[in-house]
């Protein structure tokens, strides 16, 4: 039961949107610029990124949204984002995109933990600077994220159904201009 | 040095956010709403919370910068602010306060960590469900910013006339339309 008088029935971050208006633009904004904007790293990576960051953060309605989300960017095909939340580095992912999980797996621990070395392995392996900007807000971010429905109990659903079409909105019609 | 081309000499997160001002655009409106928005909690209690958690994150630009903007709410008075960060139990700080201080410290450590007894105690000393609500999404987003200057490696001024120089603008100008 959320800690708040949340709009009943509403699954996670939504009934906190709902209930906040003023603070949902600019989350809502973050969000769809974040991983849906124009940027090399495809949305289905960045919503990997967030994925992978929301299971290290043991958020279980992040996780599972934005897995689904990751996962219909690649037609629904959820064996990637998995592999990537077991073991990232044998994951069947490219060598950029598991150096810059490596650098989000050190944002979600702290921001000091990222190290020169982590930053210098994303480059070698072709990561950009934005690229690298981009996957440690997103990693931050999510760090917001994955506080904030918890941190308020929100309504997680159980089923996972509910996920996957969620997932199938956010990755098709994204964060903004939803009805 | 930062681990990314930013802007140089630019201190702390406005570096990142003139790097990319896709993000900094909602990053700075979702701070002008929570830090200075309509809100029965005062902006220098608001400010408060950001320093607090900031100082449990151990991010040294983000404390320092609105410890000195919550100290320019109070006539850049730095005792109150201080004496939450060393021990916001004992600090001259209302009984409300201290409950809401207590739900952002365990934000701060994850959002599970928030149990019916914090918020029962926050809401016993006063506390209505939008400063609970608002609490943890401070709480939340510090946990992002923090990361973000942090995982970047940002420019870190060491003289505090800087910060105090800033802080003031935060309080008296915000973090919007800024020159």
């Amino acid at each position: 039961m959320p800690h708040i008088a949340l709009p009943e029935g509403v699954p996670g971050i939504r009934s906190a949107l709902q209930y906040r208006p003023e603070t949902a633009a600019p989350l809502l904004q973050l969000a769809e610029v974040l991983l849906r904007g124009p940027n090399t790293l495809t949305s289905g990576e960045r919503e990997t990124i967030a994925a992978f960051v929301s299971s290290r953060n043991e958020c279980r309605f992040c996780h599972a949204s934005h897995r689904a989300a990751a996962a219909h960017h690649l037609d629904g095909d959820y064996t990637v984002v998995d592999a990537v939340r077991d073991d990232y580095e044998s994951a069947p992912v490219s060598a950029k995109l598991k150096a810059l999980l490596a650098v989000a797996a050190k944002v979600q621990q702290g921001g000091t933990c990222v190290t020169t070395a982590d930053v210098e392995r994303a480059r070698a392996e072709g990561a950009t600077d934005v690229e690298i900007h981009d996957t440690v807000l997103i990693a931050a971010a999510f760090c917001m994220y994955n506080r904030y429905v918890d941190g308020l109990a929100t309504f997680t659903p159980v089923d996972e159904a509910v996920y996957d079409a969620m997932g199938r909105r956010m990755a098709h019609q994204g964060y903004v201009n939803r009805s």
